[in-house]
């Protein structure tokens, strides 16, 4: 490789035309998935300065693809979500396996900050990659699939693998779910640190999907970027609250264990190490928060909003102590507030990793539409999401502002190795 | 200031916050907006590095409020778009008077990266400032306010003052305007390296704006961010092609002036320092496009999808030459590609400044709904955007891809000094 190619490489996060020359000229175009580019960097040599590359690349470097479960549910939140949930059409399971053996070796590629196939490609017949991203780096995107309960309906004679724990969500108080905003039979998460990158990667999966499955519904998301934000504090949702404070440490394989992994006692053998994902479009009245006194909205959370410390602390990641009483014998944190009802007693948990969404005007009412793309990951609805969100549902104070508009619960596949196939052990 | 608080300043981007506590140290806090943060740092003495420090900063960084000419037209384009278009509901002048009073105070603390009122607030008050923002620096943050026609229309008595070049546009072929992204009486575009920084600002505009003006239409949009493309290298459209390429250079002054500043001669007094900003939303027919062979994309555009250079040649800025032929004598760039179209045989130019968006699926189609949130900006549209709007419905070989759903014209006010009124020439 010549110094020319290596000074480049030093000089500015990888992008997907370099990734190709340096595949042509050193051969290892195909390692970089493995331990991300800095490990590949650093293997070869390459890296004169590694700490001051690592940092430059971390927002733009490649999240492995492959792995024992699948990225994009404990890996940290990247600054933008696309979701997208598909209908399937075709009733062939020949071709809906297909279909996933396609978007797996796809999204192995977008994955390495790579197109969906030969850029340039044949002139003369359509481009195989829509071309969006090239000369973009992989912005830490990660793609992460799932399966809806109506996939097991009969079409495809997976019914008897209907896992347990893929329950159809109950009513809950307060709900106005749209139709337009719930369900649909396969759920695929883009994350990644550019909203393009993660736009072109579901364009390009809805692509491969033609005559087999189309789009249901499409919802993007944002959170602060690192740009604004440096030092990756915790995320404000639209309310103007940080969002994220008291979610378990899933870094930690035992919490993630507890809380997000599907074992196969769980439900259903084939789901060992998959996860079960829920989605709510939570729509946010922010006209009426916007006339609620402080007071009133930090009571409703139960956390002060500059520090986001628990209402009467100062540090945001003081505990809750929910018995402390003000000198007048008042409850510091109001049993009605978000973060007591949410809090279950301490006993039950799930792993949140919403996004804030702003879709223009809602034409009905001339407000904003906008919110929580709230997402959650639990190994269990029955036992995490479900009890939550009926003591939500039925005390939760946050109420009087929001109003859950879609819903969905997916089944999320196990990670597959290299070479396999995400979905492999359920088709 | 203490030696603590200089290295917090040299090591990342300051933060509403930090600004906050800056202006409480040393009392410089009110000079920031002046000369930007790196001119307050270098001019105090504070900077050790400052080239290091302005590289860091760039993303983040302060761009003046008030000035000659509003910000957000010719400065480069920020990663991301929130454009609302406002209708009036007072019919008062001296209502609307004091409104833009209001949003030019608040856009200027706005572009220093504060809030619009005091974070903390008085708790028995609804917060001045929503604070989804808090702790995010500026973000590079513009705030741009035009008029529309409709504002002309004798409600204010401002009948007398409409420009001349404040026409409205004529139906054009092809177009499909819905009146839901159409028109408007007031325009505020927000451009931001963040879009919870874009969103912040509109939302905490239009509630200022609350009982004087309602919002008609919002549309995000986005380009690559620099996360993912830190070379800030030519953004790609959703069709995949690099789009910007041959935008005139507003960077130099005469050729602002010649393109994009109004004068007196133009229209009308008041407007002398302004422009005229159309907003086009148009919808890309995605699906039909990706069945489309590169070459016939190609000749859609007469460029390369992959290097953005013009058919036939190899590099991006190459100059277009349209007699040029190939070996069989056909022009290498056909008379109908869109660049042949809008070049307008060099005599007619705008300065386009759009965005990317993507807005979930169409409920009537099922299909994507994004496409290119166009913007541009002229100082007469009679003799600019208009003619070569004209000749594109007419003849542009990339009607077939596209459908023109959104439209409004806007006269861009002249910028305001410290201490005046964005609109105090015509109000
Ligand atoms: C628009 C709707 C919602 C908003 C704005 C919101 C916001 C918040 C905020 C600001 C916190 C405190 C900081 C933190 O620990 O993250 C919080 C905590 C939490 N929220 Fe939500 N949330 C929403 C909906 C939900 C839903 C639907 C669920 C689950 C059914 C949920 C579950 C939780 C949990 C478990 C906690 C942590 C409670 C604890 O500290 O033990 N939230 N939420
Ligand atoms: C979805 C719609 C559109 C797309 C995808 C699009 C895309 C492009 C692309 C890829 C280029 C070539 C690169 C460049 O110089 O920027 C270009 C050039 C240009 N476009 Fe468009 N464009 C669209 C609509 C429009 C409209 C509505 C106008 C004005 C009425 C316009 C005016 C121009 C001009 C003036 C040029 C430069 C031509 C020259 O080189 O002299 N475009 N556009």
């Amino acid at each position: 490789m010549s110094d020319a190619t290596k000074d480049d490489l030093l000089q500015k996060p990888i992008s997907r035309r370099d990734m190709l020359k340096l595949g042509a000229a050193g051969g290892v175009g195909l390692l970089l998935g493995a331990g991300g580019l800095t490990g590949v960097l650093a293997g070869t040599g390459m890296l004169k300065d590694s700490a001051k590359a690592a940092d430059a690349q971390t927002a733009g470097d490649t999240v492995p693809f492959y792995g024992k479960h699948q990225a994009g549910i404990v890996t940290p939140a990247q600054d933008f979500i696309c979701l997208g949930a598909f209908d399937v059409t075709t009733t062939d399971l020949g071709a809906l396996r297909t279909l996933f053996q396609k978007w797996t070796e796809a999204s192995a590629k977008l994955a390495q900050g790579q197109g969906v196939g030969d850029e340039s490609g044949n002139p003369i017949l359509p481009p195989v990659d829509t071309g969006e991203a090239m000369g973009l780096n992989a912005a830490g995107i990660t793609i992460t699939f799932g399966v809806g309960a109506s996939l097991f309906d009969g079409r495809f004679g997976l019914g008897s693998k209907r896992p347990a724990a893929l329950v159809d969500l109950p009513a809950f108080g307060g709900d106005e779910l749209q139709p337009e905003w719930t369900g649909g039979d396969i759920a695929v998460q883009v994350c990644a640190n550019d909203p393009q990158v993660a736009f072109h990667a579901l364009r390009n999966l809805a692509r491969i999907a033609r005559g087999k499955a189309v789009l249901r519904w499409v919802q993007d998301g944002f959170q602060r970027t690192r740009t604004a934000d440096p030092n990756g504090s915790t995320p404000r949702n639209l309310l103007g609250f940080k969002d994220g404070t008291n979610n378990p440490d899933v870094k930690k394989a035992d919490v993630a264990d507890d809380i997000v992994w599907a074992t196969q006692a769980d439900g259903a053998n084939w789901m060992a190490d998959g996860t079960y994902m829920i989605m709510r479009r939570i729509r946010m009245r922010i006209e009426v928060w916007d006339r609620t006194h402080l007071n009133e909205q930090e009571a409703t959370f139960g956390r002060h909003r500059d520090s986001g410390a628990p209402l009467g602390e100062k540090d945001e990641f003081a505990p809750l102590d929910f018995a402390k009483q003000d000198d007048k014998g008042k409850l510091m944190i109001p049993m009605n507030s978000h973060v007591a009802v949410a809090n279950m007693g301490g006993k039950v948990k799930i792993h949140r990793r919403g996004y804030s969404y702003s879709s223009g005007i809602d034409l009905k009412t001339g407000q904003l539409d906008a919110g929580l793309l709230f997402i959650c990951f639990n190994r269990d609805p029955r036992r995490q999401f479900i009890p939550m969100q009926q003591a939500l549902a039925a005390q939760d104070k946050l109420n009087e502002y929001i109003v859950h508009v879609g819903s969905a619960i997916f089944a999320v596949l196990p990670g597959a190795k290299a070479g396999g196939c995400i979905g492999e052990t359920l088709f």
